[in-house]
């Protein structure tokens, strides 16, 4: 929340730019792809695939957002033949990557419960279950996000790894059960979701930790930016990708019968 | 209608310029969650749920112009190592919610009798009697929203209160009976519509009452925004996802000859 200080080089300034901008573009073209696919599978795995667009696009608006934030919290000139960058005095607000996660988080973890198609039941308890951690998580990695004091950050960070822990655990254990019970060319799909979630995951509290030990200034924002990114990316097109493709192999199972619709 | 006034610290601005964002996003991916599953339901719920998607999509638009309105009516700058925020002198546009509530009301009430598909002329003369109601209500609450005078501010927030009264007294008694007809596999979800319109609804007589007892400056109107944002998510995107999961549902109980057409 404070004002971004330091004096960013063009390169630094540039590699946030470029990296905001690639997030809009994959994060745009995974949803169009979700969407487009959505006739392609049966009906069952519909409502998944939905959302899976759905998470990749409310990720491109905020992409959007952030990408613009980035642009007007800076003035960029030529002097001298070289670029200069010095902040602008408008605030790059940091928010929007917390309202996304919020919003974004639970929903791909639905996803994956719904494309594994288990009894009614125990989806609603997943659902439920995993997404109001998650949802808890984000709320508690903010306020730790927007301050300089090293031991704050610290203390939310920690609080935040619990619901974080939680999750990855029932991804990890719990939900290794059911993707036993998944068809065979299935099941190799569930299981590569579940441990890019997990991995994916376990990017965003490195990042985070990147300010908490006292880096700060224009390279740990630069690093803090661009992995972020790269995580967003991973943890909701790539992984929509793997969505994707489980649904895919399903629907192709049931119209061959090997499989109950 | 009166300016802004007062000093907003940058966590307040910021806030509410975050809450504005979450309801852009909220809304729009809601929007387009109902519209695509719009196959998905049988015919008989697809008016329903085309309805549900545009009250969130009115509510995309609002909430886009809202936040524009906001950004609009300051101006954010560094000061000495810290955000200052200023009136701009630019208004904030108070009324984009009711016009709104004016359209949206009506059209949410009406989404909750269409998913019950009640007899043709029940289901009329209740869409009349509740879309006539609620409008009256939004409109009785505007002349006393745009008023400094507590008195006057009571006074219209009192005259609101009879049609609110009357419409949640509706969905919690006179729907109850109707609700009993409904499957048994719906039956909770029809109540659990009702309930969140009921819950939801509450929260707007008190968010109007912030200013009604003599709060004023920049905390009341921080919790005014941020209030009225949450309640309307709740009473549109999270309703909406309650009319679908009734629609989905009952149109399964159809596929499976379970329901009449």
């Amino acid at each position: 929340m404070a004002p971004l200080t330091g004096d960013f080089s063009y390169g630094e300034w540039n590699a946030v730019y470029n990296a905001l901008s690639f997030g809009i573009a994959a994060m745009g073209s995974a949803t169009v792809f979700f969407w487009l696919q959505l006739g392609n599978v049966s009906k069952n795995y519909r409502t998944a695939l939905t959302i899976t667009g759905i998470v990749t696009w409310i990720a491109t608006y905020h992409y959007f957002r952030i990408f613009n934030s980035w642009v007007e919290a800076f003035e960029v000139n030529e002097v001298g033949g070289a670029y200069a960058v010095k902040v602008s005095g408008t605030p790059f607000n940091d928010a929007y990557r917390y309202v996304d996660w919020l919003l974004t988080v639970p929903l791909l973890l639905i996803e994956l419960i719904l494309v594994m198609k288990l009894p009614a039941g125990e989806t609603a308890a997943l659902s439920t279950k995993l997404g109001v951690a998650s949802a808890v998580m984000v709320a508690l990695g903010y306020p730790g996000e927007i301050q300089e004091n090293l031991a704050v950050r610290w203390f939310w960070w920690a609080l935040a790894m619990i619901p974080f822990a939680y999750v990855v655990f029932s991804l990890l254990v719990g939900l290794g059960a059911a993707t036993a019970k998944q068809p065979e060319s299935v099941a190799g799909l569930v299981s590569a979701a579940r441990y890019l979630t997990a991995v994916s995951w376990l990017t965003y509290p490195f990042v985070y930790i990147i300010k908490n030990v006292g880096l700060a200034g224009p390279t740990a924002t630069m690093y803090e930016q661009i992995g972020y990114s790269v995580a967003d990316v991973m943890a909701k097109a790539v992984f929509g990708v793997l969505i994707w493709a489980i649904a895919n192999e399903k629907s192709r199972l049931e119209g061959e019968g090997k499989l109950l619709r």
